[in-house]
């Protein structure tokens, strides 16, 4: 039996060209025995397409995008502060017009802490846990506008949207994972000052829990998710939470797993009915990119997310188990992107 | 010359009568010498009331307090899961409610690494940043709603509301205490997405900005802010940001400085319209309430605050001092709650 599996990788700005060419590299060593064969199309997006062209993303590109299996992505966005970028919010234009329009309601990202990475924490324990972060809703939908602005009565607006619809789906999804792991699911929200959205989230979470009574449910502030994060993140198994507190709890648990450099996510809609994106964690680095300076840590992870999410297990696992022994040897003395890169693929054996 | 000052004393519920008694304490003494004259009233409010009475915060209450020239609040809430304290949201009802009705639009937070004060990080460096947080809009105001709740089709909108009043003043208090520090102001937004409040705070930070030009201005996404936090805190020195954002990193922030047991706040109002209100940063944490187990320090840290606030630097200083030399020479066993209180009072000379 024989699968094609057709791939948009979109390499983007900065570093993102060279994580993916590694990330690639392992993707294909890991398929070479499955059966499932690669075919790959690349897209040339970001701020150097923008500042070429003046195109962020045309509906010609997303249409072929969106006829894809999967998508893997590196990274986007030019240098801060660069004046032709002004105007573009690459970001908005680019990485959350694919995510809005592909239906990535479950923004997946994982947290480990790898034997032999150092940690700013001083005791990070044994910490293993992943962010089920919602991706369509939340203060993320660009609800948002202003009146007068430029004056001195602006008044300027954001409006978090949260649907039963769209929180049940992605509260379910993490009591299944929660299933598959060590059974327990953590709610971050803010109920207490966020009343509807919070009692929304809080309801979708109980009902849901009725029907995984194996898995225990927790619920924290955001703010008291942040210094748990600190002081004891290995309590931590599966934690839910909508947009925008995903996005700051995942940096922050990035940076104390020992930096962004390993931390992978997928952006996925599990019903298949949309290639699914999986991109790193970290963002484009112009001030080194091209010196194969980049950890391509998190883009070759982000492969084993997609690999999982293929069903391909024992292909994802080797991936994982390849980077983690990677890491585990580790020493003080820097390799360049391609060195991390051939290191791993050269872990995987047939 | 003698000065009256009238204090509304807030215990509250959980350990927050313990820590207040200590802090009332340091208050006493070090205004000894001052010609300032204490007039205290105190109010019992929080969960303890509303369970005795149903009343949260009864007009009546809300205009003797409002009527004081400071506040000194203690901590709120009862139990968490309680079920009589379901429909009740103290701290909605109390803590959110002060802050809005007295217009305490910034509310500020120092974070220090006190030598002696182990931090969860390996390598802290020195510490010594204030977050001015806004106070009196973002997603705190309360504009949400929901349609159709608890069916299927359920809506729950939550509405972050900025003004070019509201976020100005904010910024310019910001950028005051930057200039008596060390000139540096961080935003901390998140302009990528939140585009039209995210725009609102940007234009603000540039035009005041202007006026400072001896002060250095830095921005970060706040998932951005999150990592440094916890890599780099010796970085910042003022973080001017949000309600939200600043709940969250500021607890965050209390988390890498040692514990929230000695982070201390002021809810202020820089006109003197209204009463400032000092408060530590930590809950009620019922579960220790009554054993002397408390760390009062957070609480009469917010003491020094309201000291500055009323330009009472060397009483202010003072209690800061006497603080730190208390901190240096705590050793692993155990002190209660009263017994750290008088020992920052013995500190305390005439
Ligand atoms: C670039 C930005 C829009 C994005 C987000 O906020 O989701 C990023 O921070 C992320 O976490 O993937
Ligand atoms: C209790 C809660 C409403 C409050 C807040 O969110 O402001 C608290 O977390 C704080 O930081 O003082």
């Amino acid at each position: 039996m024989s699968r094609t599996l057709s791939l948009a990788v979109i390499p983007g700005d900065g570093i993102g060209p060279e994580v993916i060419a590694e990330a690639e590299k392992v993707l294909e060593r890991a398929l070479s025995a499955s059966g499932v064969t690669l075919d790959t199309q690349r897209f040339s997006l970001g701020a150097g397409r923008y500042l070429e062209t003046g195109d962020v993303l045309t509906d010609d590109d997303l249409e072929a995008i969106a006829s894809k299996d999967a998508i893997l992505l590196g990274a986007v966005g030019g240098a801060p502060g660069d004046p032709r970028l002004k105007d573009a919010n690459i970001e908005r234009g680019l990485l959350l017009k694919l995510r809005f329009s592909l239906d990535h309601y479950v923004n997946l990202r994982p947290t480990r802490v790898y034997p032999g990475v150092p940690s700013p924490l001083r005791d990070a324990g044994d910490v293993d846990f992943v962010v089920v972060r919602e991706g369509t809703e939340g203060p993320y939908v660009g609800n948002g506008g202003s009146i007068r602005p430029g004056t001195e009565h602006e008044i300027a607006n954001e409006v978090s949207v949260n649907t039963a619809y769209g929180v049940e789906r992605v509260v379910r999804f993490a009591f299944e994972k929660a299933q598959a792991r060590r059974q327990r699911v953590t709610l971050v929200h803010k109920t207490n000052v966020l009343v509807f959205a919070g009692s929304l989230w809080k309801r979708t979470v109980d009902a849901v829990a009725e029907e995984f009574p194996e898995v225990d449910v927790d619920y924290l502030h955001v703010d008291a998710a942040t210094i748990f994060m600190v002081t004891d993140p290995a309590r931590f198994d599966v934690i839910v939470t909508d947009n925008l507190f995903g996005d700051i709890l995942t940096d922050l648990a990035g940076a104390i797993s020992g930096g962004i450099g390993l931390a992978a996510s997928g952006n996925i809609n599990p019903t298949g009915r949309f290639p699914s994106m999986f991109e790193p964690v970290h963002g484009s680095a112009p001030d080194i990119a091209g010196q194969q300076k980049a950890d391509p840590t998190a883009a070759i992870l982000s492969v084993a997310l997609m690999l999982d999410h293929f069903g391909l297990a024992a292909q994802a696992t080797a991936v994982t188990d390849a980077v983690e022994a990677d890491i585990a040897e580790r020493t003080a003395s820097p390799r360049t992107t391609t060195e991390i890169g051939d290191a791993i693929v050269a872990r995987l054996t047939d």
